[in-house]
């Protein structure tokens, strides 16, 4: 269940503070996958996205989109994928170590804008910035080819999410941009427009000013959930989806209710809540405007493929019966949405998102 | 991708340990939910199943199958497909607490069986064996009900996948077991086919004989995968089933390999291996008649979205490069097949499995 007021609040936020640091908003759109829910963005002016799969770039390629970078880094063997969305649209790729162009180059047929991934800490993927030969490697790459254009450098502090403080976010954002300028001041001369590009959905909320880089890519927080609620980058009711979960049994002696919801549905990411217990997801009470925290705190205390086990209290348990239906907010809302076929809004509208699925002829 | 004959031979186990302790075999359906793989089952003779959810009970339907289990608490919400599927196939329910009945009957037009669940210690959903009153208030709503029919005692003794030895997983299905005749031979008097189900994978891979109940639910076997593995349910060379992943980057610095495959495909359990890490899947090598373990141990150390990050030795390193395709073992098979929308055989061959997803006429 989406509460679209919520959303669209989220979204105006981050529009507004892009628009305030003249940044170029490029929101990612991977958690959301959603063609209605890009044209929100559109709605307000934003014509780029950004996605995490080529398949994703295809889906909203297919809703107009003209302008879309692929945040992952360049898989050769969608080469034919690369051709046909560049042959249509500014397609941008991410390079995040120095021997992949040689190969990617050998299949290439349309010109594609090519952003440089920079570890600043996360230590997932992207060129350490130390390493100046293989940047200069990637570089020389770029400018050897007519069909490359060299974007800009991009990073992806997501060892925010292992923050519990805004300023910890901000020592991190800070260093990162910090790399970020280094690389620009040596660069500009030659690429006097390239960009500087950085995502992580903790530094969107909680930094003001993004006037130092030129990009912003953040995209959970079109939705947020408890694991950015806990870093500090939203409060509950900013939380704008919720698993609508049938009651099927409870069990008054242990202080538990079986709802039909398990890892099939939630995914299996977890938080520890503030008395030490693992969550993986936090039941709200549904109601005519939405939904709301219950008096007691109720959680989900396990998962199996389709049961999920609530730990309530005995107070929380006499207003509980099978045939009620419990909202929960997720844990990680990009993984649970994604485990979903659609969104229902408040208002009953069905909202579709892009299906993984090969759908058979059987 | 599947390997047809490992699940073919783990299926022919089951199908022959069952034949020999002439007990009823009702395979759990819900790890491959796939009419193909059914057939498998249907080509030994196997003429009934469980599923956990009405959806799959139809989906099944839909491929002929008129004897199926939903083991899983009913829900009251869903009664019209309890309705339009009784009227076609021989539906059996589940009854975990005691006042669900009633609300049930309220709407039920056509007939059921119905199993009750026993509770033997796992402590998720059941009724305590030791709450004789629950269980004689369940029986004589049964009793009172002419669309309903009792079919016995049911158990999942799940508490099992917390076992590490053969031994420790005996203890557990003895003391099932011991419950569940208990109640056998309170009740056989006024019901003299009453049957006892059990359900777990780690028993039916590790108990030989099953001559003292009636029906063994096993599902997670045609797989299997490292959780199993880690019972000692399984060797690694049964595991039926495997993620094909592109690798996308590689940090020798680091020891890792970044490979297109992440939350979103894998969900996310993971095991603690011998050494003490954290593992999401386990690296194999794809070869021509399927895949083989590496010289040297690699595994899925961490998982974003999209993104796995897999620990590698300098040896296994010098060998991988962007473009290869791993084999990563599944920690939990149920939840990857889950993520996935069909499986492909060694063959190439395309199954098709059920589909959660609405698809949208968009």
């Amino acid at each position: 269940m989406l509460d679209k007021q919520k959303c669209i609040r989220n979204i105006d936020r981050l529009v507004e503070k892009a628009k305030r640091s003249d940044v170029n908003l490029r929101p990612h759109f991977k958690t959301h996958q959603s063609h209605e829910i890009g044209r929100w963005f559109k709605e307000r002016g934003i014509s780029c996205c950004t996605v995490s799969s080529l398949k994703m770039a295809q889906y909203f390629s297919d809703d107009g989109w003209k302008d879309i970078t692929v945040a992952f880094p360049v898989n050769y063997l969608e080469v034919d994928l690369i051709n046909s969305l560049a042959s249509k649209i500014q397609l941008n790729l991410l390079v995040s170590i120095s021997d992949v162009l040689p190969r990617l180059l050998d299949q290439l047929e349309n010109k594609v804008g090519i952003f440089i991934e920079i570890d600043t800490g996360y230590h997932r993927t992207g060129i350490d910035p130390s390493h100046s030969n293989e940047l200069e490697n990637v570089i020389s790459d770029i400018a050897a080819s007519p069909l490359l254009e060299f974007k800009g450098f991009l990073s992806h502090a997501g060892h925010t999410y292992k923050c519990r403080s805004k300023a910890a976010v901000e020592k991190i954002y800070f260093e990162e941009v910090e790399v970020l300028l280094d690389l620009k001041s040596k660069y500009r001369g030659k690429y006097p427009d390239l960009a500087l590009s950085v995502g992580d959905t903790p530094s969107a909320s909680l930094i003001d000013d993004f006037s130092e880089i030129n990009e912003l890519r953040a995209g959970n927080l079109v939705f947020y959930d408890l694991t950015q609620a806990t870093i500090g980058s939203c409060d509950l009711d900013q939380i704008a989806i919720v698993m609508a979960c049938p009651v099927v049994a409870t069990y008054p002696d242990r202080g538990e209710v079986i709802i039909y919801g398990g890892g099939v549905h939630f995914s299996k990411d977890y938080i520890i809540t503030e008395s030490g217990a693992v969550s993986y997801g936090a039941v709200v009470l549904l109601n005519d405007s939405g939904w709301a925290l219950p008096p007691t705190e109720m959680f989900v205390k396990a998962l199996s493929q389709e049961h999920g086990t609530v730990h309530a209290n005995a107070e929380s348990m006499r207003n509980i019966k099978p045939g009620d239906v419990l909202g929960v907010l997720p844990v990680h809302s990009c993984l649970m949405a994604d485990a979903m076929g659609s969104y229902v809004t408040l208002n009953g509208e069905r909202i579709s998102r892009l299906s993984y699925f090969i759908v058979s002829p059987e």
